[in-house]
């Protein structure tokens, strides 16, 4: 009973997480009587749904959905990447069809939780229940809270002037152990761990810092972490929570006539409170909230959760690249004043998901996942390009640049939805007649999550870390750069877990993937051969999945 | 009994109207019993003060709100001009408190609403009660909305190309005519009405096209009109609702490498909801909403409510001046390419209000009344250049420049809190050591809104419109800018209404002010000998306001 109220009363406010506080105010302050015959008045039409969790289950539904099912779905569950999935509509399902859908999956792409071992029966009859309960709105989210939180574990002036170690930098990686809430930095030289450090509650991304000295990871529970590479033994010097849900960080790497910004800045790409925050690159302290919430480029209505899905900051001068999911617009943010910050909002396409640049650094090449579109963004000139479609949800992650023998410079993606790759012209200048127009396809092992090349390559890497059937996300597939189709190559990597994200080292002639598994590994390729280097293990590789080289990271090598 | 309920629902998600739908839903689909029992846990200090609204007293009471008092105190109301005065707050003070504040007003500014007339005794214990209740959320205005309000009366092809008539548009002005709904424009040159126009609700503010060509008024209820001086007859060619509460509109001036935007765009200042919207210029079709809610500037809290409160058309770039009021921003908006919009967002401080440009138009002199600020940006490196205090709640309407015969360049403001004029150095190429300092400052003749000069007068005038004092709201002062206190002359200039706002003739030798009664008059003065040279009086001159040359208005003068 107790869990139907606060529920209500959380609910009730959809959209503005802090009024929860002034409505118990004001609920504690009428009349009891008044709010009795008040909810009399209310009869008829009634879901019986809502009795059905206690306050602990309702906790356990909340942090499931935010682990498992707000990535795509949204806090408010107005749908992104996931279609919407209100209380209202879910009450026009019964719990038996819920728990189908949330255990098994669906053609659309959402993962199956229940096949796949994330969720037991108990959890998946649960999260029926729940969804068929209002969101609960998370609170907001201003500096005073996020300085709380702000923690400099080694002081800027005590950190080493130089590498304590003998060990190549720039060819560490830094990889996610996601269910532990950690991170590691591995030796790409030696194949040696250096070291494991604790970050936020499943890091999405690490990021290097301009100059590769730090890493920088973000949390799922929005703590941003700062790893000191120089540091005998890799050690987080300082961390902040500047958001409930986020996805991305990013670093300023501006040197010139605005100023030195090399190491000087982060920043978050919060989903929730949506909105972005800068820090302090070198004690992590958040210095100004900008918020995203703002209205939709098409229909120009009010959205209250856009989320910031991805950051990339710009080779070329003082500005952050921001795609905004929600609303389809990419904000180039000019972070050399902060005080006086200027920014374009540039319309683009819902729902904004991954992307980084091409191989220029001019053009942003983006996913609208849910418009089945890749979305062109000049940070030059800083306006719109072109959109198109590709398949059905691209997912590029970073994306891949090569050129191709006929086409000239291509850029290509992956897809959520199904088992295939798309390359388009990425070179307007050089081969305008194919620019931001699919030149090539091919079916992958399956739909997947990432692709990934490299200049010193001949290969591009595919994952299908979503497929369903047997097997097949434990599949690599390798495309040739010079016969693309006709040189491919797929092979099952693994008998446990899932393929997961591909990396290169430095040099351009080894890839790195993931076994996404509870008794995770590390398997090393060569790119030129493709046969297996060696396998990394231990006990420390609890669920690895994305990671990333710090040279290639620093410079967007891919 | 009903109203409570209502009003409940609607109150509980303070800050996103649009929720309440789902609230309901939501509310509909719980089982009864649960909602009783739910209430019946809330027990404890419980206030009465909800039973004694009917609906109809409670719509009533939401309309006197809107007309008088959100202004100040804001729709949710969290404080701006006026202190926050949420129903928490309201409910610490008895009813008979809460009456003698709403009827008779306070030392610090805000009108006694009974006193002068506006409001009754029993409107007054009205509203004691309704602000014991919490605020209700007015509903998002998406652009599917605006666009069922828009109208064309008159196609832009069916315009007149030349004056029909022959009279001078250059020195027509628009006069607020404001409990009419309607605007009158009068022949500056022969004082005769040319026309008298229904407009939105109680306007706020007349623009004139960069041509001069066309009026645009914004009424508080979010009804932009446009007014065309070419015909015969001023009319109304075409019409749009963009906001639920509003009270800033522009228009676009600039030509040059980026385009001809001269009477191509305006642009409307929300205050409900929190946005800003752009429309075609010649037809008032809506095309692009900006919303303004963000972070506070100084604290970096999210803020659900951000007012647009002044907007000013640069005349040097195709850009937009906008003020937002709670977070303390400037938002410089370039309108030159509306789906890649650069704007810069300027920390300046909280709560912005009314301004106006210094004599080169670089500067936004504009005030942070609830500071006790005048804040200057500099529009043309768009930073932030100084703030500095004045008196209790400096409030300058456009503001007004001249030469001071020993600080140079001066720019001046009125009090809403006190009977001052604070003149301020705005020349820093010039005359750095005066620059945003007090240089003089004199008693005027009570709280004011409003001073005037122009660059041909040698006088500045000054209204004491909020004064309680009797008879001093019906006085005129003058001061001289060439002695300034000493050359000072009040006079008592009406017996009858509050003497409001002054405007200039194009040439600058005669001066208007409003006798804002229910019987109203325009009072015409010689500027030179401080003369009354006419009265214009008539039916249609109900409650009459602010006027605007349509000179002066184009090219900023004042």
């Amino acid at each position: 009973m107790e869990r139907v109220r606060a529920s209500f009363l959380e609910n009730s406010a959809a959209g503005v997480g802090r009024e929860v506080a002034q409505l118990k105010r004001f609920t504690g302050a009428l009349c009891c009587g008044l709010a009795v015959s008040l909810f009399l008045t209310l009869g008829a039409g009634l879901a019986a749904a809502a009795t059905s969790l206690s306050d602990e289950q309702f906790e356990q539904g909340k942090f499931i959905y935010f682990d498992r099912c707000s990535g795509c779905h949204g806090a408010l569950r107005k749908g992104a990447t996931g279609p919407k999935i209100t209380a209202d509509r879910m009450l026009k399902q019964s719990l038996a069809e819920l728990e189908e859908t949330i255990f098994d999956g669906t053609d659309a792409g959402m993962p199956g939780w229940g096949r796949t071992g994330e969720l037991t029966k108990a959890e998946t009859a649960l999260m029926a229940k729940y969804m068929q309960l209002p969101a609960p709105i998370p609170p907001e989210m201003g500096l005073k809270d996020m300085k709380k939180t702000h923690k400099v574990h080694v002081l800027v002036s005590d950190r080493p002037k130089k590498p304590e170690h003998g060990r190549n930098i720039d060819n560490f990686f830094g990889t996610i152990l996601r269910d532990a809430g950690q991170g590691a930095i591995i030796d790409g030289d030696t194949k040696e761990l250096v070291g494991v450090v604790d970050t936020g509650h499943a890091v999405h991304i690490f990021r290097a810092s301009a100059t590769g000295r730090y890493f920088y990871t973000i949390g799922r529970d929005g703590k941003v972490s700062l790893i000191d590479l120089y540091a005998k033994k890799p050690q987080v010097v300082a961390e902040s929570r500047v958001c409930l849900d986020a996805r991305s960080v990013d670093v300023s790497k501006y040197k010139g006539p605005k100023g030195d910004f090399v190491d000087k800045l982060a920043v978050v790409g919060c989903y929730w409170p949506p909105q972005m925050v800068v820090l302090d690159g070198q004690t992590l302290e958040p210095l100004k909230v900008i918020s995203t919430r703002s209205s939709t480029y098409d229909t120009n209505e009010y959205h209250p959760e856009p989320r910031v899905a991805t950051i990339v900051a710009s080779h070329h001068d003082s500005e952050w690249v921001v795609a905004i999911k929600e609303t389809g617009m990419v904000w180039i943010v000019d972070y050399s004043d902060l005080d006086n910050l200027t920014m374009t909002q540039i319309a683009t396409e819902r729902f904004l998901h991954d992307g980084g640049f091409d191989a220029t650094k001019r053009y942003l090449l983006i996913a609208a996942n849910m418009r089945d579109q890749m979305v062109v963004v000049d940070t030059k000139d800083k306006k719109f390009v072109a959109k198109f479609e590709t398949g059905v949800k691209p997912h590029p992650g970073r994306g891949a640049n090569w050129v191709d023998p006929k086409y000239g410079p291509v850029s290509a993606t992956t897809h959520l939805g199904e088992a295939l790759i798309s390359v388009y012209g990425s070179d307007p200048d050089g081969h305008p007649q194919h620019a931001w127009k699919i030149v090539r396809e091919a079916e992958t092992g399956g739909p997947g999550l990432f692709l990934k090349t490299h200049p010193n390559s001949n290969h591009i890497w595919v994952d299908s870390t979503l497929s369903k059937e047997e097997g097949a996300n434990q599949q690599v597939c390798v495309f040739r750069k010079d016969q693309f189709e006709e040189g491919k190559k797929c092979w099952q990597a693994t008998k446990r877990g899932k393929i997961v994200h591909f990396e290169y080292n430095k040099a351009g002639d080894e890839v790195w993937t993931a076994v996404w598994d509870k008794k995770g590994e590390i398997i090393v390729y060569d790119d030129k051969t493709l046969k297996e280097k060696t396998r990394i293990k231990g006990d420390w590789l609890v669920t690895p999945t994305g990671k990333w080289n710090v040279h290639n990271t620093v410079y967007d090598v891919y």
